[in-house]
């Protein structure tokens, strides 16, 4: 059966460097297709939908789409809307004003809930039309995925920022924190772990979301690195949480900002970076303390993307028109790896993508759950593409002292 | 005539991407001369000299040279100390101990500086030796240089961050404001302006420690702004100065940190981002503000390099090695445009560039202070390399709106 009609596709949620190869993914293959009479865009997600703002990307050169492919964040802008029941009835009215059977939502877990909302309700009123979840998200946490794509490539800045601030740390010693995005996973932050090449380098210190955050516990493993190296490096998600569970970040912020799907704002302040490098000045007395905040910096940088994490961008925008306009199915296309490294593509049930969020799991944790395993940096390295290069050093012996001959090592 | 003895070569301040090709431009020139018996690298700038510690670089591989090249930040370790003549009498014991005739510093002007007073202590000793300082500063605040080594590379990371930012900004606005390096210059802060492609791409409004900050007009300019594109992107330069010249940062920090060389540390803190995010919030009552302070990431961040700027920092090492050995002339090296867009390297009197600082002329700022000129942009492009693209946007149609077909635009 073939079922007539237009398609839209939408961007939501936060933008990610590869976003667009999606979005032309699904333009290009939807094309092809002689069901499918106009591809429309949203303009700023489903607010883009119910204020009937589209694109007719029927009439977009492939050419520039080409071009908006490589760009970094959304080519049809985002919004931060979650819609409730009265919001979904007025997508439909428009929807079905404009004889759309094919939707596609290309965004992270909240995102994927939408679809499923707006899918129930279209089941609800007879109209026969499907709903496909196209995954992204930098911060890798969309269950049964094997990791997202916009991962690869955050993954690649955070991991080359770490390589670089190892370096600089190395020429001018201090204690130096790196602030990285993710509210409650930590595989952006962990990361930073390329960056240990040398068994001296670091991060020397990682902290994830995903155990507690001790403040007498980090200041001891600040002393306890510095004395060992003279220097120390650390690695620290935004999304770090005390023993009960509450943000960090949260506790630094008088008036608290929340987005439309309540997730509390962390990100947008240098206030965590200071604050644990405030203690480190403090309590432990060291002098050169440096704090950066990578903050939006690592989503949307431009000329800093994998080129796996590209092409399977591409390729979940390609499969997700395929799904749903051969095979007539909905739900929410999931990456999964077959070899090292090799991916197949599904199609996967929204409900179990939907509103829920994977988190590191143990075997990616080192034990004393400062650091990451082996096993982390295998899962990790094929994602970050073709290009990523190693620091060098210089291995040149030391010279014999004269005027100091009795300090000779 | 032969000056006959050792090299030594050391890299002093802030790392850059390319501080490296700047040492091996030196060490791999000076080792083809017969007259040179060694090739050392001190250790950690002039506190190496004095602590005779050196890398014997005459016994390090070519290929580990080049490998070495391309990694950012100084292989050799820094120093941010200045010495004064007690000091400079300990550098002339070690370098008379070590049979050491030529003297390379890579670093800035307050580099230029340590060299040109070892210069002064050499010829008072009667200490026959060639003393050379080689530019580098991602600030491009150097007297007589078009430009340094280390900005141009620092520059392309400011441009595909802001390229990004204004993309990010589109996707979801409202205000946002970033932070970059340069204490005097605002060059590197100019830097943002190649992402102002389309005529409302931002940064909309560009901060320079040039022009005196009024935090009144700043607020002024954000609601105008704000007003006409419903977003606004900011650069800031960490230097910013209130009409007295006082640097705004250091109106929020308690104990303000100096360096050796007397100059306060505004880097390492997101405190100028949050507090010029605040008073938007506050006084202008805009909700979505977020703020980016780019910190160590803009210096050393590995895989962001211009190639101009990679082959510029090799050869002033090379030609370094020319003038002191071929020629045995004193001084620092300058890179001086002769086409659009070639250079030419000439070896400049110590005391032209030593301790001064360059500040951005005025024929490359707008008039009302806000914004670039493009002259300046001339002058900047070449600089950024052979390889930055730029972002492209979707120019489909709207599509006719049937529900709201009132509201047609």
């Amino acid at each position: 059966m073939k079922l007539d009609g237009k398609v839209v596709v939408a961007q939501g949620g936060g933008p990610t460097a590869v976003i667009n190869q999606s979005l032309v993914g699904v333009v290009l293959e939807s094309r092809k297709f002689e069901q499918v009479s106009k591809v429309y865009g949203a303009i700023n997600g489903v607010a883009g939908i119910v204020n009937e703002d589209f694109l007719d990307l029927t009439q977009e050169t492939t050419h520039n789409l080409e071009q908006v492919a490589v760009t970094p964040s959304s080519a049809l802008f985002s919004t931060r809307d979650k819609p409730d029941v009265k919001y979904c009835k007025e997508i439909f009215n428009v929807l079905k004003a404009h004889d759309v059977r094919y939707f596609f939502y290309i965004g992270g877990n909240d995102s994927a809930d939408t679809v499923r909302i707006v899918n129930e309700q279209a089941e609800q009123s007879d109209y026969e039309f499907r709903a496909i979840h196209i995954p992204k998200t930098i911060d890798n946490d969309l269950m049964v995925n094997d990791h997202t794509p916009g991962y690869g490539s955050a993954a690649k800045f955070v991991a080359q920022a770490f390589i670089g601030l190892n370096l600089d740390n190395r020429a001018l010693p201090g204690v130096h924190i790196g602030v990285i995005m993710g509210r409650n996973a930590g595989f952006l932050t962990a990361a930073s772990s390329i960056a240990q090449k040398y068994p001296d380098d670091g991060p020397h210190l990682i902290y994830l979301p995903e155990r507690p955050f001790n403040v007498e516990q980090y200041l001891s493993d600040v002393k306890r690195i510095y004395e060992k190296y003279g220097r120390c490096l650390i690695a620290v998600s935004e999304g770090i949480v005390n023993e009960k569970g509450e943000p960090i970040a949260l506790g630094l912020t008088k008036n608290v900002e929340k987005d439309a799907h309540g997730n509390a704002i962390l990100s947008g302040t240098g206030a965590l970076g200071d604050l644990l490098a405030n203690l480190v000045k403090e309590k432990l007395n060291i002098k050169r303390v440096r704090s950066d905040t990578f903050g939006y910096l690592q989503r949307s940088f431009f000329g800093c993307v994998s080129d796996v994490d590209q092409h399977e961008a591409r390729e979940v925008g390609e499969k997700a028109a395929q799904f749903a306009i051969w095979h007539n199915i909905d739900g929410s296309i999931t990456i999964h790896r077959t070899g090292d490294y090799s991916v197949d593509y599904r199609i996967t049930p929204l409900g179990q993508v939907a509103a829920k969020t994977k988190l590191m799991p143990d075997e990616f944790i080192s034990k004393e759950g400062t650091n990451v395993t082996t096993a982390f940096k295998s899962y990790l390295r094929p994602l970050l593409g073709s290009d990523l290069h190693s620091a060098h050093r210089l291995r040149a012996p030391r010279a014999p002292k004269i005027l100091r001959a009795e300090d000779q090592e």
